[in-house]
């Protein structure tokens, strides 16, 4: 087959891991008939692997080459980032980023630039490496089928979690080596506060349901408040905890979206998501449960993801955004229930009257939990946000009203009343 | 976003249950701008759901519409498939597909058509219906890394086998189940033989490697030889078999390629795809392993997956083939060992000096087994096309001349002879 595409001649900013990684595979890919003309770089002295003519530090050599039609952006930097994205967007110049962070925290202004300028603008590798999971949101899910979305979207502390599970090592300690192995973000509070999780869960909530958030206005939190406890607590429960991000369409068609530590049981495939896998279950009432899991950090992963953006822009492919069209008026909510399990160092520390039901509660020497429901909104306060308190989500957590169970007596919360007087 | 696109005017071939549920789909999916203009059927009287004027007999009404600019068929007889979806190609109309065995068997021509005529021809559904596999392999792995493809391709099969494995059912009951649920091909003999799976194997290869070979000649079997004892011997070593059809590069660039089934181990992604799903581990140099799984039969999953390709269609979205250019020379090859577990009813059914190397063997009331190295090309052979012979893969089960172990003496043959003779 021989068909004719566009050329595409590349300007790339950054040459770290996934842009060195770029660099080789389109050596090695002649067909794609893309080319990198230069590149820019923040330190002019380091040693590259490349050519010394490739590189530059000023960008306008990259923005203003008019021979230059796509940039792809890999650089750390989130406001450079959007700075050098805009521009090029601006100058009809197509653009592949991998920048979640800029992407989550300025996709207004994004999608306005795109549907200003009618640039394509792509960005797979910002949501799980390797995984195409905005492609499929944006190609298989482009009905209003769509119900539900739960992923496994980063690889650190995914990482972290497994060693923490299979090998019994501290946080810290598997902090560490998840850094050494090169899967956490250069700022590692990003990964282990779940901040990198709700930034992707913000750009798929966008080509899911065609709903624009920050991603501060999503309810969140990552691994760093988990417990040893907690770890035993799964176990004993054969359950695995995992970083989950979420979202579902609740039957007024407003969406619940959230990340939080989940246990999972070997039923869901998300349990088998190990190590730096990401993994996602999309659910829709056409294709069922679809899953897809790969490596979800990493400069190849990564790398191919970008490719394969590339190779799209040869055939004029962009995002639609259909849904933002279609989905008037439905958006988040916090007016749902979930199911959760919630720990504390002490029973005195557990705000049991913010439950709506309590299921079992234990206490001991190492700490005390509490299993039971909440309203959504009850996590917009701060009573879980500190070093002694993990809340984590049972499976199958979120309920609607309607789903609710009767409100138990006061019966177990009296109990609860004398033995923290006691 | 408003972009604009090619209006698809679509004639289906087929109303079944797919055709029937991708026209409620299509109604439901405004936003596609795709509508269904008539759709020819072979049985004028059904009762169908949908207003009568839709409906004609005559393939003409829809092959020699100019308005018409999409042909989707979706019909069961692969000739009859053959001749509208060369007609459509001619005519330049695009055509999306889902005939597994009529892509499979035509690909050479399909082929010539696209090239001559440079009309789209898209099949995503013909491949593990609801998972984007070709798509994936022509996007994502369009360069030279891709290392193997392993999957799990038929829901049927795979749905035999849970049952077998998991509720203890024999072979016939757990078919007539897969019959009732609706899983089985019209003509059982396409699942259970593995012609079904190997037919989606030729088209995988194409697309991965650039390899065009006839179904018939890719080494293949189905689950249907498979026996009692072989579902005790995987669950005493906590593995299970699966229908997996596979391909690997080996290191001369020739690619090793067959349909068999395999135990699987609980490490193995394959192994937690059960009842009708469908799953495909994919490894390459730059991804490593990425896995897909969601389901593989069903009227909606295949209709999602048609849906897909006419979302692409309206971007101009074709297949490139760019492997049929690139990988130039290399071929399948049957130059490779493999790890087997053969059982047989007697003793005496042993073609022991088949194999390179046995390394158990076992032999009791209810047959005999013997696991060992086989050179590939004994499949092409018919001593275990019988019905009391089995032969199942072990997990990585593709050996290169240079990695298979040193002869074996004759000592364990010279024990089986004698007890052949007594």
């Amino acid at each position: 087959m021989s068909i004719q595409h566009k050329k595409l001649t590349i300007g790339l900013f950054g040459f770290g891991v996934v842009g060195e990684g770029l660099y080789k595979v389109l050596q090695q890919t002649p067909s794609l008939n893309a080319q990198i003309k230069k590149v820019c770089i923040k330190h002019e002295d380091k040693k590259r692997n490349a050519p010394a003519e490739l590189f530059t530090t000023n960008a306008k050599e990259l923005l203003q080459d008019e021979e230059i039609n796509v940039i792809v952006e890999l650089i750390d930097d989130a406001d450079a980032a959007f700075r050098i994205v805009s521009t090029a967007l601006r100058s009809k110049k197509s653009v592949v980023s991998a920048s979640k962070k800029m992407i989550a925290e300025h996709l207004p202004e994004l999608l306005r630039l795109q549907e200003e300028f009618g640039t394509p603008f792509l960005y797979e590798s910002a949501c799980c490496a390797s995984i195409p999971v905005i492609r499929n949101l944006e190609e298989y899910y482009d009905n209003d089928l769509l119900q539900g979305i739960q992923g496994i979207v980063n690889g650190s502390t995914n990482y972290i979690l497994s060693r923490i599970a299979d090998d019994g090592l501290s946080f810290t300690d598997a902090l560490k080596l998840a850094q050494e192995a090169g899967f956490a973000e250069s700022n590692p509070a990003l990964d282990v506060e779940g901040i990198d999780a709700v930034n992707k869960l913000s750009i798929l909530l966008t080509h899911a349901y065609g709903v624009v958030v920050h991603p501060g206005d999503i309810v969140h939190t990552g691994i760093r408040d988990l417990k040893p406890r907690d770890a035993v607590f799964a176990e004993e429960k054969k359950l695995k905890i995992k970083l989950v991000a979420q979202a579902k369409k609740l039957s007024d068609g407003s969406i619940a979206a959230f990340v939080l530590p989940q246990f999972v049981s070997t039923a869901n495939s998300l349990y088998h998501v190990n190590n730096e896998y990401n993994g996602v279950i999309i659910e829709s009432g056409l294709a069922d449960r679809q899953f897809f899991s790969g490596k979800g950090a990493g400069s190849f992963p990564t790398a191919s993801a970008v490719l394969s953006d590339l190779s799209a822009l040869r055939y004029g492919y962009k995002y639609e955004y259909k849904k933002l069209n279609t989905s008037k008026g439905s958006g988040l909510t916090d007016d749902f229930y979930i199911r959760v399990y919630v720990s504390f160092d002490r029973l005195l520390q557990v705000p049991h009257h913010l439950f709506e039901r309590v299921d079992e509660w234990n206490s001991n020497q190492e700490g005390c939990s509490v299993s039971g429901i909440l309203h959504c909104s009850r996590l917009r306060d701060s009573w879980w946000k500190n070093d002694y308190t993990s809340v984590i989500l049972y499976p199958d957590a979120i309920l609607e009203q309607s789903e609710l169970p009767a409100r138990q007596s006061n019966e177990l919360a009296a109990i609860w009343d004398r033995e923290a007087v006691s």
